[in-house]
């Protein structure tokens, strides 16, 4: 059976590394995407877990070899999302998982007809404000354009397969979870089992 | 939030009263459809719980009001699915599971819109062989017959949204609840939530 890549986005804040990471911890067959990146390696990261470290004369490459997902450049650095390693990981049976702004997901589902997306929202408004604000100094301007962000992000969900309401990591994690299983139950993933009786 | 209603079908032998009557064990909004019948009752039966027990007047009554989601005659008498308990429960957030040939199932698909089709497959037909020969006397003839409508209902399991293999009840009934679960985040279900914050 193949694994299937599913893709989440929701705003800043809103706490899908926390999802993830326990998605990613309680199942065997789930890794993490990782993305390619043309900027330097820092201290403690690890080439092929942390990023895949290129030159950006290597990354402008896979980009004309149309080896990226998607892409996007970021103060001077590219960051993109290979598909190799997800086709050779979902190939094996292994389930995909990343973490994706709203832009790069969209694009992601034009090449990869099977991908699932999955939108988490926080409890409310105010649960975001209270998320941003808790990590520490931020003006209110920046405040403000996270919050605006996030409006945005939303109006977007509609675009999504799942929606998952953060208002409990425990459940969230749980709905992640089940939203991965019951995608590999779907009758497309499954009919050859039947036919193969018939 | 509402409710839905899953809809099960499977050769006879596969396992799914096993399987149903974990998953409404185990979750607290989930029931049984009840189904109507003319037939009389018999000693230890529950008028609204084993069945609705009602006259064949009645029952065309039903009929004539459109108020079934399918209904079949045998030997005699009158069994259907009302519609109104249904939703009644998936009105007030419950889950409605119900155990129904495939004839019934794509009738109910054409009434119930968001109903969820879930077909249970037997690891092999060695194995729906020997559940069938495991319950007692069955002759050869009958035998057949059996396997023949095993096959007839492996090749419309294309028109179901869901395959289940059950190769173990655990898993089994893990993948309903998982269904039944991912089911309730699908962005159509929970959209409203993201567009009161716009």
């Amino acid at each position: 059976m193949s694994g299937k890549l599913f893709v989440i986005s929701g705003p800043s804040g809103v706490g899908k590394n926390t999802i993830l990471n326990r998605v990613v911890e309680s199942r065997d067959n789930v890794q993490y995407s990782v993305s390619a990146t043309s900027r330097a390696m820092r201290p403690g990261e690890v080439d092929g877990k942390s990023y895949y470290f290129v030159t950006r004369g290597e990354f402008e490459a896979m980009l004309a070899r149309n080896e990226l997902l998607e892409y996007a450049e970021y103060v001077g650095n590219y960051y993109g999302t290979p598909l190799g390693p997800i086709e050779t990981a979902t190939g094996s049976g292994v389930d995909v998982v990343m973490d994706i702004d709203v832009v790069g997901a969209l694009k992601i589902r034009q090449r990869v007809e099977n991908a699932v997306l999955v939108f988490v929202a926080a409890p409310s408004f105010d649960a975001i404000r209270q998320r941003l604000a808790g990590r520490g100094d931020v003006s209110a301007d920046v405040m403000q354009s996270r919050l605006e962000r996030a409006k945005w992000e939303y109006s977007q969900a509609g675009q999504y397969d799942y929606i998952i309401v953060n208002d409990s990591v425990e459940r969230a994690t749980q709905e992640l979870l089940a939203i991965m299983t019951a995608e590999k139950c779907k009758t497309m993933e499954r009919i050859h089992f039947v036919k193969e009786e018939l």
